[in-house]
C-alpha cells in the first residue's frame, strides 16, 4: 500500500487507527528525510491528544528499531539484562547496580544518558573519574561485555537513528509529555541491544517527569507491554521520587556515594533500591541466590572490584574509587540552615536538582558544560528531626553569581513542621506482564 | 515581552490562553522566518484541539493583517462593501452580484480566488472571457475602483503574506479543518481591503466544506465576530449546499448562466441568492431602495452594463456578454438520463463539483490548467418530475478517458423517488451582530 503523510496525520487527528504499515512508512520515510519535520511534529501534536493504541505502539517502536542496527550479544553465555530509569534527583543507582548485577553471574550492557533538565546523567557522573571514556565502538563494546560481563557506556549512534531525530523535534514542539512517544523512545533504543531481559526504574513524585502515580503507572504498564510484546522480560518497579536518592546531588560526589554503597556503607534509601532492582535482574536472568547472593557480593569486595575493573577498562582511574577524595570538588563551599526547629516534612526534589543543575552539575541545554565538581550534600531529609541552625545542606560551587541566583530558590526546598510525617514507601509498586 | 514558539505551542497544547503580544510575536516570527514551518504546524494541529478564544482569535487575525499591507480606498466616495463566499459549486454569484450592487452606487473592490477541490473558482470563470486578465497592480486597481465603483481581481501578493505561508503549510499536515484558523484566514484577507462593511455567504450541506448548519453556523459567527471586532459591519447568511446553484457547473457556461440572471432570465434559485446578498450589501453600505433598486438595476441593462464596462478595464472582450455562444465550449458532449421515473429527492452537490473538476473544469492541485469549456448543464434538480430516460445532465468534456473514468460516479448524483420532497430553503439564515 502507498500512504502521504497527510492522510496519516488526518487519521491520527480524527482519532482512527493507523495502519501498521502506514506506520512503519511514516518512520522509515522521516528517517530518510522524505517526511519533513513539519509533518512529523503534527503528527507528534495529534499523539499528544489522541494517543497510540496498543497495536499502533508495537508498530510504532518496531519501526524506531527498524530504522538503525540492533546488536547482538549471543555470542556471551550468560543472560544479557540493562536497567532503565526514567531519571531523577540523586538518582546514582546504575553506578552501584551494574557491578553488583554483572559480579553475580549476570551480563549488563548498559547504555547511559547525560544529565537533562533538573535530572542527573549517569554518563556525566562516570566522566567525574578521570580518564573515563564512556563513548566507544562496537567492536570494543563487545570486547568490554565478553571480558567483564559489564559495559557502562554512552548511547550508540547506530541505533534508533528515528529517535535521536524524533526527539530533538519533540523537544522543540512541546510534544514530549506523551506517554505512547516517551515509552516507544525508551523502549526502542533498550530493545536495540540485544536483551533477555529489562527492569524499569518509572519515578512518580515531584522529581520525576510523571508527577502522579497514575501517570507512572500507565508509562510503566505501557513500556512493560512493549517489552513483553517483543519477547524481552521486561518488569518496571514504580519508586519515589519525591526528595533526592541518598544525600548527595551532583557528579563527583554522587560517584563517593555509590562506593559507599559497594562498600556497604551507602545511605539506606540508595542501598535499599539498589538490592531491589538488582533483585529483579537476577530474577530476569534466572539466577538463584537473590537478596542474599547481592550481600555477599558486597561483603567480599567482588561488586566494587567489578567497577573498578570496567572503569580501568573505559580507561578511567580505578584509585579514585578507593580514595575519593581525589574526586573533583568545587572550590567554594555555603550552607543552607533550618530556619526553625522540627521535622522535615518537605525535600523537594525538583527544586534541588534544577539548583545543582544551575550551577553547574547539569545542563539546561544539550551543548552546556558539566562542572563534575558541584553539588549538594543533604543534611537532612523528610523525617529528619531539626533543630533552628542546623544546616540542611552543605553545596559546592564555582560561580559566586549563579549561587547568589539560586540560594534563596534552594531554601524554599525544605518544609519544616512540628509532626513527624508518615514514612514514604519507596517501592510503591512492581509492574509485570500480570499487570498488562 | 518575550517568547518562545515552545512555551506558546505548551499553552496551547494544555489548554492556556495565549497572550495576545504572544501571538503577534508567533506570527510576525514566522512570516519572517524566525519560526520554522515545523514548530507552527504543531501549534495548528493543537489550535485544532483546543481551538482559539475570541480574544486570541482576535490577536491572531489582527497579527495575521499586520503581516503585509492593507489597502485604503477613502478617496473612493462612496462605501466599500465586499462579499466572500466559503466556497460551492455552480455558486457563480459574484458575477453578477458584484456589478449589480455596484450600479446601485456602493463600491465593490472584489477579490476572488480560484478553483481548489470539488468547488469552482470566480476568476476561473472571469478567464473564460477572451482576454479578461484579474491579476492587476495596486495603482490600476485603486484606478478601477475609482472609474468604475467595482474591480473583479485576483488576491494581492502583497496582503497577508502570513496566510498565504499558513495556509500551505495547514494543507500539508492535516490542519485545515479548524473554524478559528479558516476565520482567520479569510477575514484576515478581507479585513486588509479597506473595507466599510462585509457580506458572508457561508454554505451548509454536502457541497460546502462544512456539512453541517451546526458547524456553518460556527463559522459564520466566529467570522461576523472578527469583522465587528475590527470595525466592519458584518453580516453572514447560511445557504445551502446541498445541490449547485443554477443549472450550470463549469466556468464558460457559468459566464452564460451570470449574464442570463442580469438579463433578469436566470434560474431562480442563482437570482434569488443574489437579490438577497445584494439587499444586505446595500443595507451596509446605507443604500436605500432594497429589492427594487436592484431589481430596477437589473430591468434597465445598468448592472449588466457594469458588468461590461469592468471586463473592458479587465483587458476583457465584453462583447461575448451580449453573445455568448462565442464563449469556449468542450467538443464533445455525454447525456446522462433518469434510469427509473418519480421525483429527484437528491442532486449531490459534492458528485457533480468533484466530476466537472475531474473533467478539467477545476484543479485538484494548485498547478494544474482548468479547460474553460468542460461544464455540467443540469436538466433535473431536486424536486424536478422525471420519466424514466429524460435527461438529468449534459455534460461538456474534451478528454474521453476522463469521461469514462467519471460517468459511473457522476450518474450516483442523482437519487430517484415515488414522493415529490419538501422544497429545501435557499438562504437558511442570517447572521449578524445581534447573534455574535
Amino acid at each position: 500500500m502507498t500512504f502521504t503523510a497527510v492522510e496519516l496525520i488526518e487519521l491520527k487527528r480524527d482519532g482512527k487507527p493507523l495502519p501498521a504499515d502506514g506506520i512503519e512508512w511514516l518512520i522509515s520515510s522521516y528517517t530518510e528525510g522524505a517526511v519533513p519535520d513539519y509533518q512529523m511534529s503534527a503528527m507528534a501534536m495529534a499523539i499528544i491528544f489522541n494517543g497510540l493504541s496498543g497495536e499502533e505502539l508495537t508498530a510504532w517502536t518496531s519501526a524506531m528499531i527498524a530504522s538503525g542496527e540492533t546488536l547482538d550479544f549471543s555470542q556471551v553465555p550468560v543472560p544479557k539484562i540493562d536497567k532503565h530509569s526514567t531519571g531523577g534527583v540523586g538518582d546514582k543507582v546504575s553506578i552501584p547496580l551494574a557491578p553488583l548485577v554483572a559480579s553475580c553471574g549476570v551480563a549488563v550492557p548498559m547504555m547511559s544518558g547525560r544529565a537533562l533538565g533538573h535530572t542527573g546523567g549517569t554518563l556525566d557522573k562516570l566522566e567525574s573519574i578521570p580518564g573515563f571514556a564512556p563513548r566507544i565502538d562496537q567492536d570494543r563494546f563487545r570486547e568490554i561485555l565478553e571480558n567483564h560481563h559489564l559495559v557502562l557506556a554512552g548511547q550508540s549512534d547506530t541505533i534508533v537513528p528515528a529517535d535521536r531525530m524524533l526527539y530533538a523535534l519533540r523537544d522543540s514542539t512541546g510534544t514530549v509529555p506523551s506517554i505512547p512517544l516517551i515509552s516507544s523512545s525508551i523502549m526502542s533504543k533498550k530493545l536495540s541491544e540485544g536483551l533477555d531481559g529489562l527492569v524499569l526504574d518509572v519515578k512518580t513524585g515531584s522529581g520525576a517527569f510523571m508527577d502522579t502515580l497514575d501517570e507512572a503507572r500507565e508509562l510503566a504498564r505501557t513500556m512493560v507491554g512493549i517489552g513483553i510484546a517483543n519477547d524481552v522480560e521486561t518488569v518496571a518497579l514504580i519508586t519515589s521520587m519525591e526528595q533526592p536518592l541518598g544525600n548527595e546531588v551532583g557528579n563527583a560526589n554522587e560517584i563517593k556515594e555509590s562506593v559507599d554503597v559497594l562498600n556497604g556503607a551507602g545511605p539506606s534509601d540508595v542501598t535499599q533500591l539498589t538490592l531491589a532492582l538488582a533483585e529483579v535482574m537476577l530474577e530476569l536472568a534466572g539466577v538463584d541466590g537473590g537478596r542474599e547472593r547481592l550481600q555477599e557480593s558486597i561483603d567480599t569486595g567482588a561488586a566494587l572490584q567489578k567497577l573498578k575493573s570496567v572503569i580501568t577498562a573505559h580507561g578511567g582511574d580505578a584509585s579514585v574509587l578507593d580514595d575519593t577524595s581525589l574526586l573533583e570538588e568545587a572550590k567554594n563551599e555555603a550552607i543552607i540552615s533550618a530556619t526553625e526547629s522540627g521535622y522535615v516534612t518537605r525535600c523537594d526534589a525538583l527544586t534541588i536538582g534544577l539548583t545543582a543543575s544551575r550551577l553547574g552539575a547539569g545542563r539546561e541545554r544539550k551543548e552546556d558544560e558539566v562542572d563534575h565538581g558541584v553539588g549538594i550534600t543533604l543534611k537532612a531529609k523528610i523525617g529528619s528531626s531539626v533543630a533552628k541552625g542546623d544546616p540542611l545542606a552543605i553545596v559546592r560551587y564555582g560561580d559566586e553569581a549563579k549561587w547568589e541566583d539560586q540560594r534563596d530558590k534552594l531554601a524554599t526546598a525544605w518544609t519544616i513542621g512540628t509532626d513527624q510525617p508518615v514514612a514514604i514507601d519507596l517501592v510503591v509498586e512492581r509492574v509485570d506482564r500480570t499487570q498488562i
